[in-house]
């Protein structure tokens, strides 16, 4: 350990790295309940633009993880978090799913775009509409700007290319509020006492979790599941701390080398 | 004539140079039949994405221009010579109205994907599933990348925030095929049997008529009709040859200046 803090935190990622849809990868729970063994704080950091932090927590104990509802972090959270900060009426391009994080949200007579996952709003016709509301001055909230995420029958497309469609046609950038900003992973770390240098991220993303949580001072650890595509590691520089198979290895590097 | 060839060849654009929807250009037929009396080749080009050949020749009937079919060279003309040259097998994500213009294209298994503004094709699903053909290694074809257009009823998205959306989420780069591209210029003149320094376009687009045109070597003539606004000739570097108020003042100074 010379030369660097004990990890004091451990930030995870959800899909893709502790399941795949509602499979686990192999291991997870265990390794999960072995940094329990330790005395590092842990938090469940997504990008999730479809489902309600209960829905996610519901899914994750089916598939027998030990975790509580307020470890979980979620960038629905953090656009809920933004909205009431600046009193917007959003339109809300999320689905039904995660409508329930928004509970008592002003949404008449909408002034901003709030742009998730929302397979069922992207259509040509309510794209125009959020186009034409930026035009007119609204700004563009995006819950996350993933490229793709991995479905069990393949990859499909995330909110981001949606968002870079309504920037390049309405010449704006939209607000980001999900990983890989820092100020999610900031709020994230936030009640955790503990500084970035203090702290690492597992996730499948390289980009949005690895190069997210480097950028902010963490160290990042890329496993080989979910959306994981050959060669990602050499798409952030700095590199990941390690590349590893899946989260069990991580877990397992954690507890050798960073405590 | 010092120091370069006569004309052999004019390019010429249709919607804003000849005509604005069903009204002709004043002079605009008859300028036309003028050149007509000289040896030079003509060709008429333009970026749609909607309407066919046919249905574009048949407008210009109507409105009594004196021109044939094959003289028409269209961005989904340079698409499906594209297309053949290649063997791709097209996923065409265009307008039933353009369909047309593809008649005869073998378009099972697709291995390609072509893009133009296709509201009924701008859902979910149909992106992505041009996303994962993309992913495997099928090309990205853009008839052209607007950002939007007019509709009656106000701004509307055009083609390019779909392909700019997809580009980001395969990470690539498509290919572009309409006007300001070079080889859609080079395409248009392959037949006629004359280099680019031999040839002039007449358009109402200062960038994508006048510019693209003289990209490729050819003289640009930029009128002073259809999207035209002024200073749009100090837009562009090198500047037009030549700004001139209407298609009649572009063929006369060809008739006086460059045969």
């Amino acid at each position: 350990m010379a030369g660097r803090q004990a990890v004091k935190a451990v930030l995870i990622d959800l899909s893709g790295t502790l399941h795949i849809e509602n499979t686990a990868i192999p291991g997870a729970q265990d390794a999960l309940n072995r940094l329990r063994q330790t005395s590092v704080a842990l938090k469940f950091v997504t990008n999730t633009t479809k489902e309600s932090k209960k829905n996610l927590l519901e899914r994750l104990q089916r598939l027998n993880f030990n975790l509580q509802e307020q470890e979980i972090f979620t960038s629905l959270s953090a656009a809920r978090n933004l909205i009431e900060q600046k009193q917007h009426r959003p339109l809300l391009l999320v689905e039904d799913s995660a409508l329930e994080d928004f509970a008592g949200i002003d949404t008449s007579d909408p002034n901003a775009v709030v742009i998730g996952l929302a397979p069922d709003h992207f259509n040509y016709e309510t794209l125009n509409k959020a186009f034409r509301m930026i035009l007119s001055g609204a700004p563009l909230i995006a819950i996350h700007k993933a490229r793709y995420y991995k479905r069990t029958d393949g990859l499909a497309l995330g909110p981001g290319p949606f968002v870079k469609g309504l920037e390049y046609a309405a010449d704006c950038k939209a607000t980001v509020v999900g990983k890989p900003e820092n100020t999610f992973f900031a709020q994230a770390l936030s009640d955790l006492g503990c500084r970035p240098d203090e702290a690492v991220m597992i996730g499948d993303d390289a980009r949005d979790d690895v190069g997210g949580a480097q950028a902010t001072g963490m160290m990042g650890i890329l496993v080989r599941t979910g959306k994981y595509r050959e060669g990602d590691e050499n798409k952030i520089n700095p590199p990941p701390h390690l590349t590893c198979d899946s989260f069990p290895d991580a877990v397992e590097h954690i507890l050798k080398n960073l405590l």
